[in-house]
């Protein structure tokens, strides 16, 4: 049997049959999705292709680099004071992640996490957090699961289409690019926290 | 209360009376823009996302790589050769900072501003430079206490919403890709000394 | 005699008799791009330009770097679980090649290859594959005696016009930005082999 | 006296005396550039910007990574087995660009040079080719005074407006992205040597 999967596909072809044209993505929005953003108290993030734009860069010796963005940073640092606690899990284990992690303070840090879902249900459970109060925010196959149980799932624009039609929202901003930042404002703004930071910048 | 500010949102939801729609930027052109330009004997910048693109490259052994544009660097010595001091002031603090700054040659850096409004202030005493001869470009919610201030309030277009709409003008150009080039040449343009450096290579 | 050749050339004159409109592209489609790729069980990728997005980052010791993608990682682990065989040809010859082909386990990687060809032979015969049972990706004329033997020859978008009309498939993501993965999934899905896998992750 | 000079101004305001509209830029087409390239026996190309995307990547030590592109390097290749010269010739001085230029086997590196003029003019005279035989590839200021010189004077997309006017053609790649390999197959087919080289790699 043909998957009625396609993956990348802007614009596909509907002519064979076994490529089944994509249900549409329809992010949710306005009241909705504040509605969805306005319980949450966890953020878990994937790293590659989220707060990095999905490139690894490796040197002759093997050594890896990551692009970060310093907008997300700045939107973690708002969040964390606003409360909410964040955490990254990636299936990947490199040491630039933990640099970059310990640098903004980010509460929780898993690497090495092939499958996501069980480190996840443990800082759930650790936190006493339910599933509505968490939010995720990833780019692909490994962060499904996370997005079936969270209360506001959240895809990269670059993210596969099967990624992203199972996410209730998909960020303007690409990974590595704002995404994190773009998410971080639009919880907060949901919790009417976002103003009062910043007003403190005289930008209100 | 829900707050009236959005992110981000190039085709913003307009139904959800919780996302107002943003008042839209409309930065100044022409003769105002000149004017404001004209009288600046100081240009700060800021330095992750204005100078450059906003990534932060972070290896291994936790070590940052920064990625600047040539052509701002032309920018910066061109306007210095026309005597106008040129400072970077930034909230973070890396070595690859220091290195660039050195580099160019410019006058002044302050680095781990996490308040960038009180070295500002300093620099400006020091110099003598009242409001209105102070140029300054950023990307953050950092940057709008000296956008509140100085008579050329410059963004780049990837900054959020919030921070581009405190902006006296909106570069075409993006941060690390030029941003700071095209302001360079506006202010040098209005002053009446960008022709004579570019007649000097035979291209007036 | 002037060649009939125009590379780049989106919007090419074709006032002058030396530059002859290119014969457009036009890629498989459907049924037969997904006959080509059902019978695929060694798939050959060249390196830069389509696992990397064609930059090459050289530091002051001459030391290279090469930015992947994390996409095309997962892809290809995702192929290979499918029994089909991979494969890296790279006409350069980088440590950091190395680094990234051990770290996906990829099956073959040749390197320092100016010609192709002989080494794809040589594959070939140890692994008693038919030419219909191969897809190679590439960006440039080197790989174009693969293309021209392979049962799926595929470009990615920033190829030189002259390599990408023969291909029988140009990918819609750009080089190091998922054209890889685009492919894996293609043919996962033509060999009705990519919804177990999704499924596993509760995205069927 | 406002300058009439515009920079990165895709759609500038009209309105003001002071801002001229540019003179807009129509490259050479057709039969025009092809005269142009056929003569062509000296290729000078500017580093940052043009054999780079601009970006100076520095590093906490000060160190410099360059980024360039693997099209590129064939492009360079495939013109020097033509017979044609290639110099590179840089204002900044890095031994990044050292090991770049060394790889390649390119004939000529002049690094450091804040006047382009000097060297180039001492460069012709050694090789005793006449302006018409060159061609310079650029993107600021220095450049200048080569492309009034050059009998083909190129600039890429990204270079500010005062560049690009002076230029007989504007690469439809951008710095870094191909655009020195698609003058290379610019000036290669106008001498009606770019076939040949196609078809040893059976694309012809």
């Amino acid at each position: 049997m043909a998957a009625d999967h396609e993956v990348f596909a802007k614009d596909a072809p509907t002519a064979s049959p076994g490529w089944a044209p994509i249900a549409p993505v329809v992010p949710l929005q306005g009241d909705e999705l504040r509605q969805r953003a306005r319980g949450i108290r966890l953020l878990t993030c994937d790293v590659d292709g989220v707060l990095t734009d999905s490139r690894i860069y490796v040197d002759d010796h093997g050594r890896e680099f990551k692009a970060y963005s310093a907008l997300d940073g700045h939107g973690i640092k708002m969040l964390m004071q606003a409360g909410i606690v964040v955490g990254w899990i990636t299936g990947s284990k490199a040491p630039a992640v933990t640099h970059r992690a310990r640098q903004l303070g980010v509460h929780h840090l898993v690497q090495g996490a092939e499958d996501k879902l069980t480190p996840w249900e443990k800082l759930r459970a650790e936190l006493g957090m339910p599933m509505d109060a968490c939010a995720h925010i990833g780019d692909d196959l490994p962060d499904v699961p996370l997005f079936n149980r969270s209360g506001l799932a959240v895809a990269v624009p670059h993210a596969p289409a099967t990624v992203r039609r199972r996410a209730h929202y998909v960020t303007r901003r690409d990974g590595g690019m704002g995404a994190v930042r773009e998410l971080c404002e639009l919880i907060l703004d949901a919790q009417d926290a976002l103003l009062p930071q910043i007003a403190a910048y005289g930008a209100a």
